[in-house]
């Protein structure tokens, strides 16, 4: 399972030296058609790096050929210089590929504010394309990782086996929405128009990956990528493509949480009774949001008190509700009851399982979401202390 | 330097047993007058403890004669219980004082969700009545402590000693804007209007406790409240109380952010450049907002990028500038020039002092604004996932 599981696809990862431990840094993805349909979201951060302004452009004509990949530098905030070095990269691997670099997205992570080794990544690149394989997705998912302790991956057949979709993601800090520092790659083999992948990708990242906000720091880097083959022959409409993208980014948002800095705890807030689906999404972010919320969490402490008041903190133009009209219920016993106190806190047994549901009934209208988080720890204010992204 | 330096005033604190550590945990303050004139400002949180509630009330005419606080529980989501009893609390304090228990603001401050011991309570309320002395302030700001380690106080002469401003506060976590969790009385011997009170205190608590951002975690229970006994007999204009409030809050303020649980560092995020103040602050918010960022700083890393990485996710609405021309300097070292790399990161030496000073120039206007924060820090992980609030 893996992004070369759908057909027309191969891929790469190799060791460039970009990372000072000699671990795989380099990947690339290549689509051998027939059809090279290809969407991406990114960051909505202002502050950008080249990679994103690249490939923001590149994927704009709804077509691309490859996707390379490097971890061990962000290239963000490298000014001309910066730029140039994407620019150069992605000619690179169109000259080794045959291929036009314009078609050529690049994806970048790391440390923010230092220039590439570009000898490495130029040799890299060299060493990736020699390497392609029907069977690189792994590779390629392991050379993208960062602080992540395991590569992601995902595949899911859809009408009977007759078409695929692959994909793999890296992120594990830095994760809230408008992406995380995350990169993805999706693949199918359907035959898409691009109009329907953008919209199809779009949909399905706006209720996975824009739904994790798993410490509130949105990076420069976050890119979604998605690249059609067209190999199996199957037409497949919007709706189609959108549930499966939607199914598979999931999956990886999943495990991104499950994989975040330091977290001892995945915490799903999930908000019901809402007048829309905005106003839910605010609600929970605000919870997903708050430290004392999350510490009480890696604390083992069902503390209500602190959903509440982080629940209050949103405006009542974004989200109307009355205040001594909401339930918090944490793994379904319901602590806190029309604003007060409820059901005995003492019955949540938080130590029990890594995982952690808040639902959180306003009472106001039909609308739900969730968001997914996770606790505040000891390991993850040592990772970031420590260490420099 | 405490609420009893100005004249017309007496103070008490006691041990009443509401806090198992049987620390002072009842406080009470008294203008004698000969005015009684009273402003407040409270949490902007929806989610309100019922003596927010009742305070916010009894505060609307302008008029106070007493200001009882307690320590040890917050009687926050204890519905119309909590209320009566605050209410309670209200009256049992006019009577001992032969006052109208209308005219009596009630402060609550501890853990969320649990109704407080009323005989105990009230037992504190007699104490404290008996120990009302002119020299009671500090003993008063000790019995307002949850994990503040130290009283906060101040006091400030003006017009040559003619009148003063006094204060006291209390608050180490759940610091944000719109107040803290934090409790403040302040009080003055000058004989002012209440509409002058009321408009010097919102603007002093606008600039000072408004921009402390220790954790991003707004209360339910925060109240600021402002007597003035006009026992001086100087008549002094609003633009003259507003400058003493704002000094007297600012002091504390700052007094705040020194105790903030478990922090290592006190962070200054000064934003210039800015097209209003307005745009300035939100900036200024979504650095010391970045948990990234804090832990960095905690890791005495002066980490630019997460800098930058912060202030690119304030909207363009909030906050026009061009993110290639943003210039962010450390403890005097601009690191950052230009949305690139600046000056060498290795001349700033973090470990030195526990105050940072982080300068971010947008270039885009000629508005300032400065926000206070603390780093994160395993400590305060610590302190919140083991103590419940």
């Amino acid at each position: 399972m893996s992004v070369t599981t759908p057909r027309g696809f191969r891929a790469a990862g190799v060791a460039a030296g970009l990372k000072a431990s000699g671990r795989p840094d380099v990947a690339l993805v290549v689509n051998d058609g027939p059809d090279h349909v290809a969407a991406g979201v990114f960051t909505t951060n202002r502050v950008v790096a080249a990679p994103v302004v690249w490939s923001r452009t590149a994927v704009g004509d709804g077509v691309a050929r490859a996707v390379v990949l490097n971890s061990g530098g962000a290239n963000a905030c490298t000014g001309p210089d910066g730029f140039a070095d994407t620019h150069r990269t992605a000619e690179h691997v169109g000259d080794v590929l045959g291929v036009s670099g314009g078609d050529v997205l690049v994806c970048s992570t790391g440390l923010i504010g230092e220039r590439l080794d570009m000898p490495a990544l130029l040799g890299g690149i060299d060493a990736a394309a020699a390497a392609l394989a029907g069977d690189g997705g792994p590779a390629a998912a392991t050379a993208i990782m960062t602080t992540d302790t395991v590569p992601k991956e995902v595949a899911l057949e859809r009408g009977d086996g007759a078409w695929s979709v692959g994909g793999m993601a890296k992120g594990a800090g830095m994760l809230a929405p408008g992406l995380a520092t995350m990169l993805c790659v999706l693949t199918t083999d359907a035959v898409v128009p691009a109009a329907d992948a953008d919209a199809a990708l779009s949909a399905a990242t706006a209720v996975t990956f824009d739904r994790v906000d798993s410490d509130g720091c949105m990076s420069t880097n976050d890119t979604v990528v998605l690249l059609a083959s067209g190999a199996s022959g199957v037409v497949v409409d919007a709706a189609e493509l959108t549930e499966a993208l939607t199914a598979a980014c999931a999956a990886l948002a999943r495990a991104l949480v499950a994989d975040a800095e330091g977290a001892s705890h995945d915490i799903a807030v999930t908000v019901r009774g809402a007048t829309s689906e905005g106003a839910a999404v605010a609600v929970a972010r605000a919870v997903t949001r708050s430290n004392l919320f999350k510490a009480a969490v890696f604390g083992n402490d069902p503390n209500w008190g602190r959903v509440l008041s982080a629940v209050g903190t949103v405006p009542v133009e974004v989200a109307p509700f009355d205040a001594d009209a909401v339930d918090v219920a944490i793994n379904g016993v319901t602590v806190c009851r029309a604003g007060g106190v409820g059901e005995d806190r003492s019955l949540v047994d938080l130590a029990a399982a890594r995982e952690v549901h808040v639902e959180i009934d306003l009472h106001a209208g039909p609308a739900t979401a969730t968001v997914w988080t996770n606790d505040l720890t000891h390991d993850y204010v040592h990772e970031n202390s420590a260490y420099s992204t």
